[in-house]
């Protein structure tokens, strides 16, 4: 009987695996170059983990499941959490800063949509434990994202960092007369406000907020589009001046890394979750109707929300999705997506025996074809055969099709222990002994190591 | 508050990670170079894809949830039926044969216990559709085991492939007239032999058998120590025949293959599973208490069984956590770990700031050091800084923790454009022109690809 893949996740064939690796691999590389250092958590954590920072409503988005104890666990569906804990179990033995990345696969019982499926591939960068008001980290974040997508080959005609604030819109919102209390609810409406048409937006932030001007405000600073312009808020409060410093210096740092005409201030940036305390941002294909590509930020407080030290916190999160429908669209997955390729591919030519003069050994070109094969694999080398007794010239298309580089023919010639090797791409052929062949090869891997 | 990690779960803290690294990256490289294509199923499928061959019982060895629409979905605890479901989708477009691997992150709900835990990760290889009595497709997967075994530093004197056939003992069975239907319990109850006490497991034979000469003569065919020995059962029946030439032929491949040395024929190698048809094998370890470390066999109807094709196909299954304890038993862990280094570590010698000679540029040394490890970065070096401003001797000192090769100094000369590079090693120190530096290297970087 046939059994269907469960909805929302994908099969990943060789040619989808390809386009994987492609993205996880570069998140690797790319990482590793900016000094992160590689760690992983379980898929299951305790559903306790999630509803404690969330709620209990967060289950209804989660895949959650009871162990044969009874326990409540949830496969993750994002990896912040885990993140927390393991760096809480060994706060004092890890030397600071902590520079970690990830590349986990998530799972979220939402229903699937272009770009946003249950089961998906999601980086995370983050930097744990340095000066609070420091913004290097912060911009390292950015910095380390934005080589990425430079990587895969995107410019900033193709991509723009929109950054923001948190605690500038806190201290604003402040500023105006918002009670403390009504900030997570007026996080959630503004982080809205790109999704939705803009009279819907006011209409909502009418209900919200009775007084005309204080919705008028909003909306005036919901639409500064430069660093620049926020800087007459300077002296508004004390909060206000820290948070507009953070930012003038958070771009500073960025204009020395190399990566300003990425940039753009955009304080409708405001990042759903609640965790964030500082500078957020979102990176964006430009002209496209895609979601984000990613987001960050500051999170100072959430290691000590899960019994760890209060202890500055910054990070990123990019999922596959989005990233490869964007790299599809830009022609960067078939340009820079590396062929799956053989050093070697070994035929036989005909079916034939071989009887030394000195009467030794008696074996078959199939035989010979099996071994060397073998021998080459050993050396390190990518080295196929066909399952086939075709004639020389469809083996030769097998190799073609393959991606050979070399094809080894074992014919006539292997009863003076002669192969032949023929470049694929000149079509040149040479005629070599098979044991000076293998042993100039043993030479060469032995002098790359 | 604190929350504890699931048990039978690991993290991965970077030191873990490089392990794991080391482990499933020499998984994918020794499967490439041996001709083989990467591909992976999602985490989550139908709990009925296990029921189907398994039935009811192995729901309580599975991590299983209902979705949103209440339908049942497991975590998988094995690659096989996934890879069955996947090529029966494509059966057709397919090339053949069908040479695959996976490495998937797998799952079950038992009691954890030393080198078996409930979340682990597994090297899978198959190959699907070639002619059934072709032994080369049984003899390459044992070959790419044992390449990969080799290629961790092991050898014959630490690990045995010990090999059998599933199809000899049914025919074996069914000659000394075990009916057809009690083969299953059979094959459950001599797959414990070496895993119980001998007068245990006579026994249980005794209590499954009445007649005493058919015991007998199980036990002497499981005694049977040597592929030559096996040779006098020829004449049995034409199944036995069939079986026995076929691992003649197997051996004499993998002898071809030079992997020899490691072969041992073991009849006691039964494999629990139910769907295996042909050869069966399993690598052990030598002298040593641990399970088997991977096993492996031909399965000629489970396609066909999830609704595709008669076609045969051969496969091994090997886990990271018995290997990881081999490993680390050797020795061979230390030997083989990757350091984790750096290219370059940029260095400011003292808190200064360089005003230039035409006065246009104002920059702390600082501010250099974050620029200068942004331009080594997007060159594809691995160069990082310290957070902290400490003095040149206890930044070289970090330098020196951190593995890097290259230290780069920023001090004095830089009014000058003159940075100072220091080789770790060697201890020697060069002055040069920071930009004549950098376009040498990203000339360097262009040569390279």
């Amino acid at each position: 009987m046939k059994i269907p893949p469960v909805k929302g996740t994908r099969d990943f064939y060789p040619a989808e695996m390809a386009v994987r690796n492609f993205i996880i691999d570069g998140w690797k590389k790319v990482s590793i170059r900016n000094g992160f250092e590689e760690f992983d958590s379980p898929i299951l954590e305790h559903l306790q983990m999630f509803t404690l920072k969330s709620g209990d409503e967060i289950v209804e988005q989660l895949f959650s499941l009871k162990d044969r104890g009874g326990r409540d666990l949830a496969l993750i569906p994002e990896m912040t959490p885990s993140l927390a804990r393991m760096v809480n179990q060994r706060i004092n033995s890890l030397p600071k800063p902590i520079k970690w990345f990830s590349v986990p696969r998530l799972f979220r019982a939402e229903r699937p949509q272009k770009g946003r499926l249950r089961e998906f591939f999601q980086w995370n960068i983050d930097i744990i434990g340095f000066e609070a008001d420091d913004m290097l980290a912060d911009a390292e974040i950015i910095f380390t994202t934005l080589d990425y997508l430079q990587y895969t080959g995107l410019t900033e005609n193709d991509v723009v960092v929109k950054v923001s604030s948190r605690k500038l819109l806190s201290a604003f919102l402040k500023s105006i007369g918002i009670a403390e209390k009504d900030l997570p609810d007026m996080y959630a409406l503004l982080d809205k406000k790109e999704k939705l048409p803009p009279d819907t937006f006011k209409a909502l932030l009418n209900e919200k907020i009775s007084e005309r001007d204080k919705v008028s405000e909003i909306l005036t600073f919901m639409e500064f589009d430069s660093i620049s312009k926020i800087e007459k808020f300077i002296g508004v409060s004390d909060e206000v001046n820290e948070a507009i410093n953070e930012l003038l210096e958070h771009h500073r740092m960025l204009d020395e890394m190399g990566v300003n005409k990425f940039y753009r201030f955009d304080p409708t940036i405001v990042r759903g979750l609640a965790y964030y305390t500082g500078i957020v941002f979102e990176v964006h294909a430009l002209n496209s109707e895609l979601r984000a590509i990613c987001g960050g930020g500051r999170y100072d407080d959430l290691l000590k929300d899960f019994g760890g030290p209060d202890i500055p916190a910054v990070g990123m999160g990019m999922g596959d999705c989005i990233l490869e429908i964007l790299l599809a669209e830009k022609g960067l997955l078939e340009k820079r997506l590396s062929k799956s390729t053989l050093d070697y591919f070994v035929v036989p030519a005909g079916v034939m025996t071989f009887d030394y003069e000195d009467g030794t050994v008696k074996t078959t070109a199939e035989d010979e074809v099996v071994k060397l094969t073998a021998q080459l694999r050993r050396l390190g080398y990518k080295a196929d055969f066909s399952y086939k007794s075709t004639s020389l010239s469809k083996q030769l298309q097998e190799a073609s099709s393959r991606n050979a580089g070399k094809c080894i023919i074992i014919g006539d010639e292997f009863k003076n222990k002669i192969i032949v090797i023929k470049d694929m791409r000149t079509g040149s052929q040479i005629n070599v002994n098979v044991d000076t062949f293998l042993s100039e090869l043993n030479l060469g891997a032995n002098n790359a190591k």
